[in-house]
């Protein structure tokens, strides 16, 4: 089968290579399709996460086939296999864990204690095991969740980065009449504006200094739309919520929009940092944070969240269809897709297919 | 009466006051006991928080009498209290709340969102009110909780610094069965170790650089004690319990403590920053919060807590009676209490009263 797979830093290839047997705890899907998210272009540019020598769980090491949105249908099942048959339309929840530690026990396998590397390898598929950019994929059962009947593979190929998103309103516990502030307008950030709003928040900021950006939040129904360049953020959340929005979502993370949500946030409010930080930032805790009463909340992937997640875009399928931009084949999912996003803002979920 | 009332920063005076009547929602209280807190010691140095203008729900201003860690009886009532009466012993949340904003209703009082005045005063009695150090002080009847029967006064005023520990394990959420790490020693890092002893935390590390200080946790009961100019405290607490304690509490603020706070708490374990901070801190927000799944909390004062806290108190007075160290009279307090405590480690709760 074809398979883009990663060997290093800026060294990805296209390749033929035989299509592994699933373990008897997993199904074999038929690739649909994959998502590229911004870490993939991390991965390629930076060589971020990758394992250099064996993953302690996935057993595996360099090349990895990339790739860890993605949607398909089984076609083949291990023999303890005991809730998927071949057939079944599924997305992929793209995890690796132990299954044992207190954290999966508890249910939090996201933060499995045991899935990341001496070498700094993480704990998802398509970075530490082979993922979706590839004809065929083998999931363990626990990870593929079955689709709502009629729900098409390019929105299940979106339940990952969507889930990313509801994960992090969740953790933070936004009610509905409660309102929030989105930093950030990519993908991750319009999702978390476009949930927020479908959990109930009556007030939804988003704020981006890329006009395309705030275009897209704009079409997608978002009407708080804020522009670093042009407004002060935070006077203006202020003015329309005195006192400031109950949460704040930093899908942006660098040290100037951290500073704008601790800000924009009411006292006794939450911040939740989802985007990751590429340098180091300064926190005055004392006057922005302690006498503010705030909390600083971090979210990791997801956990228990599938079911849900493609629930919710399957009720919403004109909205979230509109945050997919491109599909390409996968033979140009580096040079259409990894490098384009690079560059060009006005896209948001580019999707790769090996039947295009 | 004799008060001693702060007029700006290490300008402090000891003078005869006449004793102003209570508001109708107020009780008279004659003090009987009152703790030097170490912010006392920063509102004397540096004039902390001082209100240079009315304070917005006060509406004092310099010169303000010190002292928020207080209990004595009351002698008087307001007209429009209901529950209090002449003779009660009673201990003081020393807070200044309005009453009807959103924290405020929502019963997080010590976070009411019109308390801080517009020159940086606080919403606490004794800063930004007439408190403690005095023979008589008005309090309104909410912030006025009646002691157990019998408890003895040195204990009521014991309440305030016990409530600020009380606060920061009830927001954090620690259950029995859990462990728990303490950064610094000092009389709040102290009572958050016995708290979560008294909690049921099965593992209770505290460090501190000062062998005094060590020393009084001992005596206290504690058994984990760690000193990081001894001992590399991450490798001495993952050593003792792998992967990390449950919950860190941050009780000295500074870099050296909040990292090694970060580094010491499991995957997905909470940091809960008690102390203010006197500078600006570096955070590598991806790798030490994001990454091992962190949530960094805060807390700043407490709500709703006091009758927990006495009872807790009442049911162990030798315990808490050792936290007590010295007591003297009320003319003594800047120069036997407030600049003593500066230098000598030795002592953990100094008490002035009126009545030595």
């Amino acid at each position: 089968m074809k398979a883009v797979r990663v060997y290093g830093k800026q060294d990805v290839r296209l390749e033929d290579v035989s299509i592994p047997e699933p373990n008897d705890d997993q199904v074999q899907i038929k690739v649909k399709f994959c998502g590229i998210c911004g870490s993939d272009l991390h991965e390629y540019s930076e060589g971020l996460t990758l394992p250099t020598k064996r993953h302690p769980i996935s057993g595996k090491q360099l090349p990895i086939t990339m790739g860890h949105e993605f949607a398909g249908e089984v076609v083949k099942v291990g023999k303890a296999v005991t809730q998927l048959k071949v057939g079944d339309p599924v997305a992929v929840e793209p995890l690796i864990a132990c299954g044992h530690c207190d954290n999966c026990r508890a249910g939090k396998y996201n933060l499995c204690e045991n899935a990341i590397g001496d070498d700094g390898s993480s704990n998802f598929i398509g970075f530490s095991d082979d993922g979706g950019y590839a004809e065929y994929a083998n999931i363990r059962e626990f990870f593929a969740h079955k689709m709502p009947a009629g729900m098409s593979y390019e929105l299940g190929a979106l339940t990952e980065p969507t889930t990313v998103a509801y994960e992090a309103i969740k953790k933070s516990g936004l009610r509905e009449g409660q309102t929030v502030a989105v930093m950030g307008a990519g993908p991750i950030g319009l999702l978390t504006a476009v949930l927020a709003k479908i959990a109930g928040a009556t007030r939804v900021f988003i704020s981006d200094v890329s006009k395309e950006r705030l275009q897209k939040a704009k079409d997608l129904g978002l009407t708080d739309l804020l522009n670093p360049d042009e407004t002060d953020v935070t006077a203006a959340i202020k003015t329309a919520v005195p006192g400031g929005v109950d949460i704040v979502y930093d899908a942006a993370g660098i040290q100037a929009t951290f500073d704008t949500g601790i800000r924009s946030v009411k006292k006794a409010g939450k911040v939740m940092l989802i985007a990751l930080f590429a340098k180091p930032i300064t926190v005055d805790v004392t006057n922005r944070l302690i006498m503010q009463g705030l909390d600083v909340l971090t979210t990791l992937g997801y956990n228990n969240d599938y079911p849900a997640v493609m629930a919710i875009i399957d009720q919403h399928p004109d909205l979230f269809n509109q945050l997919i931009t491109k599909k390409i084949p996968l033979d140009r999912a580096i040079e259409d897709g990894v490098k384009t996003l690079a560059v060009d803002k006005s896209q948001v979920k580019i999707l790769i297919s090996p039947e295009l």
